[in-house]
């Protein structure tokens, strides 16, 4: 199935972006000087290979997992917040839930790793175990298990295409999850663990340098080749992360925007890269991750993020924020007239 | 009424501020992980003088005025464009008619100084005089002119409130009106035009000494006192720019936030500070202007922009984009909980 989805992947509309561009120009207004809103007009009309004139149904898919490589002393949180945020998304409480509020996206939380049995019918559960495995000392999952997290990726896409999404935005949850994303975004780019890692959520300064070495000693321990993604994902990975880069791959293939979040995300969507080099010509990032590895690994993509809130919660919040730009930008079109559709002769 | 304005603009609430912190540092997030969006929350709480709950009613205010210093090549634009702007505003045609829609605020065009007569119902009219005037031959406008042109933005402010709006951005149409706000900014803050001026609406690079020049000769026929906003505003100033100072300064006085837009809304706020150093805490900055010296005056005003998507098309564009951050800021709260709220223990 994953081959036939990357096979399937086709590059933008280069003829739609170049009708819409010349239609942006001629809006009532000073050419260029909506900027980015014009630049992600231009973007989104190659993506969906139509001029686009109608607010996309949007959502943002979670995907849960936990990480035994906490057990190393990577992160602060308990192991035990992953289970509480998962069913706190279910609820609408957490920090995603808030910022979803302004574009009426809808959310959905799918568990393919978290380390306990989840009684809560409004999670998707599609669970391939009970957490990844400690990187530190061994592969996280298996080749199986990688390819399988994707393929869950994938078929999340697929199913809300089927219910009329026409915008996903990726998000996750999983303590101890910065550790795995540092690893791929250091392998895959060639950078070392140093420069790719940073706190996470709150971890103390005085821990950094036991989070770096964890992160080196799982690289040594696994060999990674990081010529094949899949490789990457399954050893020093996470199931989560995974199950990401497939909701690219889907979005890719479904020929829909991909809104990128922060930091696991920008390491999902290198993935989803190694695999697949065109699907980055659909992923749309967001914000720039306080977390330092994030705009290394953003680079690395060819992406620029579109702004910078000093974010680092995850979840899919700098995701969140990104769909109202894109309506904005959907809006521009389809709110303004040209001068010509306007009669305007100057008096 | 000015003076009474200005005198009954109070500081922000500190000690709402500090419960508010408080608060957003017990939601269900590592703390500080929503960074700015955190920041703008607290903001807000400070200058209502209460813990915001409600996503507040909202509008943007468009001042409309013209410039007979376009006489001297300084815009590419028609000055007719002013009138037909203004009348596209009404029937929502324009780029701010458009980014509104996300966040469903209303738009109010008042006409200060528009060079025409305006046969339109839904323009406010409060017209002062045929343009503001050419101001590389004299003052713009009169002192009593520029009192009235402020006045008219505290009126503005004083009927939307009554109204029910508690949100409010500013915005303008004017063609030429970088010109006087770059010699504003320029004259209050003692950096010399070189380096506030550049090409507004698409003016070819070859015409910008010209418009330097004239900015110069604006200051040196004029000779403005930089220790008198109002001396400022009247000489080289214009009517549009007067009343936009007028909206900041009703908000501060009526303890609402107002969001400021690019270039022309710096050039007013400077003005506004100028006239009550207590008004800067009201200010909300949206986006970088890529008008050059709206960076200078931001700093001059102690305030850093939230965002930069390389727009210069004024109306209140980026005010209108800003507003879905704040409403974010809000839901944040409202939505989601503390630990303590969720009963969380370590599993």
């Amino acid at each position: 199935m994953l081959t036939k989805i990357i096979n399937g992947i086709l590059n933008n509309d280069e003829k739609i972006k170049k009708e819409s561009r010349e239609r942006v120009d001629n809006l009532i207004k000073p050419k260029g000087s909506l900027g980015k809103v014009e630049d992600l007009f231009v973007k989104l009309c190659g993506i969906y290979g139509e001029i686009v004139n109608e607010i996309p149904k949007k959502a943002i898919i979670i995907a849960a997992g936990d990480h035994k490589v906490v057990e190393e002393g990577v992160a602060t949180s308990d192991k035990s917040i992953t289970l509480f945020q998962v069913n706190n998304f279910t609820k609408g409480l957490t920090g995603v839930c808030s910022l979803v509020k302004t574009s009426r996206a809808d959310i959905f939380v799918v568990d393919v790793g978290v380390d306990n049995e989840i009684d809560n019918p409004k999670v998707i559960s599609r669970k391939i175990k009970y957490g990844s495995d400690n990187i530190a000392k061994g592969p996280a999952m298996t080749y199986e298990e990688a390819v399988k997290s994707i393929e869950v990726g994938i078929e999340m896409v697929f199913e809300r295409y089927n219910e009329g999404y026409r915008m996903l935005g990726v998000g996750e949850m999983g303590i101890g999850n910065t550790t795995p994303s540092s690893a791929i975004i250091s392998v895959l780019s060639g950078i070392p663990p140093e420069e790719t890692t940073s706190v996470g959520a709150n971890l103390p300064l005085d821990k950094l340098a036991n989070k770096v070495d964890t992160i080196k000693k799982a690289i040594e321990v696994n060999s990674p080749d990081s010529r094949d993604p899949l490789d990457v994902l399954s050893k020093v990975g996470g199931l989560e992360i995974g199950t990401m880069a497939g909701v690219i791959l889907g979005c890719a293939y479904k020929k829909i925007p991909v809104v990128l979040d922060g930091f696991i995300s920008v390491a999902a969507a290198m993935i989803a890269k190694g695999l697949c080099e065109k699907s980055v010509a659909y992923m749309i990032p967001s914000h720039n991750s306080k977390e330092k590895g994030a705009i290394l690994g953003m680079r690395n993509l060819g992406l620029e993020p579109y702004f910078d809130f000093d974010m680092r919660l995850g979840e899919g919040t700098g995701a969140a924020i990104m769909f109202n730009f894109l309506d904005s930008a959907i809006y521009m079109n389809s709110t303004m007239i040209t001068f010509e559709e306007a009669g305007f002769r100057v008096l």
